[in-house]
């Protein structure tokens, strides 16, 4: 039944192929960028797209309101008590696309080459939230019905911290009931190597801005006597950090609970030099030295800095002392480490290291989130894998995924689910970069993964 | 004598005052900003501007094509052989005029407040070129004639280093041959306690590029396993000094001439620190902790951070790792110290202390200039400091400039000439920055002061 079931998804898929193809791109169109004000209007479009599409699938909407851009909820409850309820989560809105000048079309002209689209949120999250809504096309199509009941959650401020949704989830907490969460915002390590996360990492960030003096001062005049702002805030930024890619803050790691011997042995260790080299233009030369890269990149605590502006930065040079300089930090957290608890030992790191004549303001931004694992038995883990392994005809692994999703801790205590993390993004996917891109591939068989797993949740 | 020729100088100004003033506001409206390209045409019409002023004075005017933009060459020969021949440099071209937003009123729209002048080269340098102008106006309209020879040199790259006029000095030697160089270009502490400068520091600027990858990183998927180039930077800008503000570069200092004992015990310290406070919002806890601010302000070498940026600079947050980030930087230097053998050093840091999978690039920018110093018992310096103890009516003192005029040690070489340094800036005349002023009280004591020297300088 199952190899049944799998090609006659299969069948409808292609079948609708070229259909398929076209709502995706539309979707890609929407400039939906959360973090910039003047695209408001955009997200809102973008929304009332995704929601006409679920109606048209059969699905009861509802548009909440929040603080920021408007969460949708979605409900297919047909299939009765006695089977079991999976809330899916995705969401709709994307980062900005800056730097304009590199992507080769157009971010938000989706541009079809070798078989993988490029577009802002190709990948993350639109081309993950497409084979969601595809897969319960597809069931519905082919079945007339779900074999489980079905909600979605599909919000629109992921990329800015989940403020708005995190707002309104103790209100909605009834409507967001469920059995198992899923999360398909997440990757595989590669296409001949696919795993299930067991857990994403936490994370806070902070805007950390260092003043020197009250205006702009010539570095002629004033080179020698004041304090020049960028230079403390590079010194203050230099201490956060050892020698062997350790964090000085003290106190930073005092929460991190280390894997077990079993989670270490477990975890699929794809990391390959030569291949990141090729892909990325990097070595693996960053962070914690006492750990390998792919234990690194998913169970240990970073410290980033994601931007830095101060002074004069145009063409050609300005002799400018500037009375401030600026940068962006972002701590990626693992079990157990709080995540205002972190922000408050960064903000004394720069207390205490600012030098005479220096002040220093460290605001946090909304959406911090904690970290989160799967239980690897867990009916979604379980349900998930079968899936991966029927559409990939293989066994799978299991990695820790580095990226964050901050609304997931709370969306597991709203909706009292255990939670599955699930996806189909690439490491060179390009995704908050430029020129991401997602495989039709993919859209394929995330389809099919999804339409097989909620198949297996089925009791 | 010197009273009379005094008192009738200022008659002949005051009675111009009107059309001065007017004069001076249409000189402040040309956006003559050398380093942004776009604003070349704004830059030839100040050029094309100044050519017709020096014309109706009755000067000979000729306008040397350079690599960049013209340098303006004047002369008025008519005192015979037996009379020292001057030359007097000054720019009109401006800084940028960015941050904009910081500006009260528009940098090319200038507004008088409080007597003093707003507009972005109010100082810095038209205001002190302009004064120059008056000055020979004045003395031509008393009597109809000049008392010694006059040659005039009015750049338009001052502020990217005076490349263009550099590369013309050799064939242009002849023309520009002189007994003494003015350089009307810098300041004096303050109204109180005017004072003239007996060097200027020597300025190399450098942009440094640090690459990490290929392209911009997720922080989540990648923080961990790359080298952040900001990280990387923020690393190696900090190593540029120790924890008593000392340059760590290997070999930097090798060529500083310290002061002397006379040459300390001359300077005039007007370093207080409660009015520095006041004025720009900042103390004076930079530089070498060894050396009092006044000493370090301009007879001290420095490195400063002009600029820094990467990654995400926008509004709220997006958890990048950038392929890149970038730091502009300059060294302002002292006798003996060579800026292209700085620049080497400099480089050396950062092959040096860049880590493992980082990539660092240094450019060294143009204009490039060796420190100045002046004799104080040269013609041009006592003819100076009897005219500024006339203006102001008082004993004067003498200081180091902090600033630096890269084209200065090259003017001397060329015009086979002694130098002195004049001018009336103040340290808050916010040049380089945003709200750049200058008095009218200024341009009248300056233009008597070039006026007085120049009798002065008559045998």
């Amino acid at each position: 039944m199952n190899s049944t079931s799998i090609d006659s998804l299969k069948d409808h898929y292609r079948a609708a192929r070229a259909q398929i193809l076209e709502d995706f791109l539309t979707f890609l169109r929407f400039p939906s960028i959360s973090s910039e004000p003047e695209f408001t209007p955009q997200v809102l479009e973008c929304s009332e797209w995704v929601v006409n599409y679920l109606k048209n699938l059969g699905f009861k909407t509802e548009v909440w309101p929040t603080s920021g851009h408007p969460a949708l909820f979605a409900s297919h409850l047909e299939a009765g008590a006695d089977q079991p309820t999976l809330l899916i989560y995705n969401h709709y809105d994307v980062q900005p696309a800056d730097p304009l000048e590199l992507w080769i079309t157009p971010p938000f002209e989706p541009s079809l080459r070798h078989g993988e689209i490029f577009a802002r949120g190709a990948q993350d999250n639109k081309g993950q939230c497409f084979y969601v809504l595809q897969a319960i096309r597809l069931l519905l199509e082919r079945d007339g019905t779900l074999p489980i009941n079905i909600k979605l959650i599909i919000e629109g401020e992921e990329e800015t911290g989940s403020a708005g949704l995190s707002g309104i989830l103790n209100e909605k907490a009834e409507q967001l009931k469920a059995d198992v969460l899923a999360i398909i915002d997440v990757g595989i390590p590669s296409m001949e190597a696919p795993a299930i996360p067991l857990g994403v990492r936490g994370i806070v960030t902070m805007d950390v801005e260092v003043i020197g003096s009250g205006i702009d001062l010539h570095s002629g005049h004033h080179g020698g006597i004041v304090y020049n702002p960028i230079h403390a805030l590079a010194e203050m930024l230099a201490l956060l950090r050892d020698q062997n890619g350790k964090i000085s803050i003290p106190g930073f790691y005092d929460q991190v609970k280390p894997l077990s011997k079993e989670e270490k042995d477990r975890l699929v260790d794809l990391f390959d030099e030569e291949g990141y080299k090729k892909s990325f233009g990097a070595l693996p030369t960053g962070g914690e030295k006492e750990f390998p890269p792919h234990e690194r990149a998913g169970s240990r605590p970073t410290i980033e800095i994601n931007g830095i502006f101060g002074g004069y930065t145009g063409a050609g040079f300005k002799t400018v002392i500037p009375s401030k300089a600026h940068a962006k930090l972002s701590c990626r957290l693992v079990p157990d480490q709080d995540p205002l608890e972190i922000a408050e030992l960064v903000k004394e790191h720069f207390k205490k290291t600012a030098p005479a004549g220096i002040e220093v303001k460290v605001k946090v931004h909304p959406g911090v989130g904690m970290a989160v694992r799967s239980d690897i038995n867990s009916r979604g883990v379980q349900a998930f894998t079968k899936a991966y392994e029927e559409v990939f005809s293989k066994p799978i692994g299991y990695t820790y995924e580095g990226g964050s999703i901050p609304i997931i801790h709370q969306l597991m205590a709203a909706s009292r689910s255990e939670v599955v993390l699930a996806g189909l993004g690439l490491p060179d996917d390009h995704i908050h970069a430029p020129n991401e891109h997602f495989g039709l591939e993919r859209i394929e068989k995330g389809c099919l993964i999804v339409a097989r797993a909620i198949e297996h949740l089925s009791q």
